[in-house]
């Protein structure tokens, strides 16, 4: 599958590019541009920081209030605010990745990520992903690392390959998948349910929690399945990219012999 | 599988403890202490050193020659001209590990990482290989990572809890394999056999290579089955914890579905 070219940005940016200030954010965000993250001085306020807030909610973009040393971490000629970086990724809505896998009489294969920080992770997941045909990687907005340079070398460029989605908030794209008759499965090493058991030909996304804390127990209500990867050891638990790509492993399998 | 009682050291070393001076070493080596990894300036010469690197070498620890900045960074009260690591890991002789295993009745499955020298990388293959009820990983003297605090961490213990054998070279490791009916399987991802097509319940070993380089060309040879996991975009090649991930997920499926 390759991404579809009307998805692929003209002038995707090669390095991250930093865009100071809330006038030129806004700006920015006014003219299409993504960005990856705002970070916004502690106790920053006023009208501009307000609209700026705002707009960054409307459009999806994380926004880190953070101390002064972090703002000045940046290098920049003078001290700002708020300064944005744009986006490696080129993220996209979660109904335009599901209408363009449909529109190619596929079946949605979806990879949800639920607390994943460790960029190192989410670029392997994406190597796996792409190699075993996973459609799209979902994250949320919140609570998931920074896709910059680092992400993207650590995935050997997977993630410039699949479609990416970034949506408000799990349960608002579950409902959408719901919406789309793609159900929702969840992994959870005290499931009853082996992942053997599950049929993966079937349009399906997979939600993954981090290590130490796992799927976050209101998601696991709203899925359609709740599996186990069995354990022979009764061992804490694997490495979440390891445990990722095994279970695409399983789906790929299952589809390739049909 | 638990580690057996008596591979188990009654002191394990909780940190890393330095071993200086070669007069020093030789009397650890002759008491049976295991070390990780000897680290010699270059150029130093005499026969307390000789009588060293020939002892290193007849215990299977590797030593690595170094300039006096990597020696000073290990922050001794007086400079050495030899550093030696006691080893976090308890390592075994692999004649010792096959007849563990056959003297259980099991059918051995094991690990052997060729040339992979990020520490992450053991740590995550040793928590699958745990998990999915191998036997044991085998490294080389030359060209692993050396197996210290971040590899025990990262292996969330699991390099505590299974075996471990070091071996002077993957060609002597698989004649010894060959020799107990151990048959030997590589990864590559132009082999035309599928992993799926292989038999994972008898008895076998299966080597994995680092992305960069893959498996030694001369390693294949000696193999008697080399497979792939499929790719399905055609893409570089998966993170190596995640194949062996996956190698060994395909693995304990075939052995609990007999």
């Amino acid at each position: 599958m390759r991404q579809p070219k009307r998805f692929i940005q003209q002038h995707r940016p090669r390095k991250n590019v930093l865009i100071a200030g809330a006038t030129r954010l806004l700006a920015a965000m006014e003219e299409g541009i993504q960005l990856e993250r705002i970070y916004l001085l502690t106790g920053a306020r006023g009208e501009p920081i307000d609209r700026l807030t705002e707009t960054a909610h409307a459009n999806g973009v994380p926004v880190n209030r953070v101390p002064a040393e972090k703002l000045k971490s940046f290098n920049l000629e003078r001290p700002e605010d708020c300064i944005g970086v744009r986006s490696r990724i080129h993220y996209l809505p979660l109904q335009d990745v599901i209408s363009f896998i449909v529109e190619k009489g596929e079946a949605p294969l979806l990879v949800i990520l639920d607390g994943i920080t460790d960029v190192r992770n989410i670029g392997a997941i994406a190597r796996s992903a792409w190699s075993c045909n996973a459609h799209a990687i979902i994250l949320p907005e919140k609570g998931v690392g920074a896709l910059q340079e680092d992400a993207v070398t650590t995935s050997a460029g997977a993630l410039e390959h699949i479609l990416v989605s970034r949506v408000r908030s799990i349960p608002q794209a579950i409902d959408e998948l719901h919406l789309n008759g793609i159900q929702v499965f969840a992994s959870d090493m005290n499931a009853p349910v082996k992942i053997f058991d599950l049929d993966f030909k079937i349009p399906c996304a997979i939600i993954f929690g981090s290590e130490d804390k796992g799927v976050h127990p209101t998601f696991y209500k709203m899925c359609d399945q709740v599996f186990c990867i069995p354990m022979q050891n009764h061992f804490e638990s694997l490495n979440v990219s390891v445990a990722v790509g095994m279970t695409l492993y399983e789906a790929m399998k299952q589809r390739m012999q049909g």
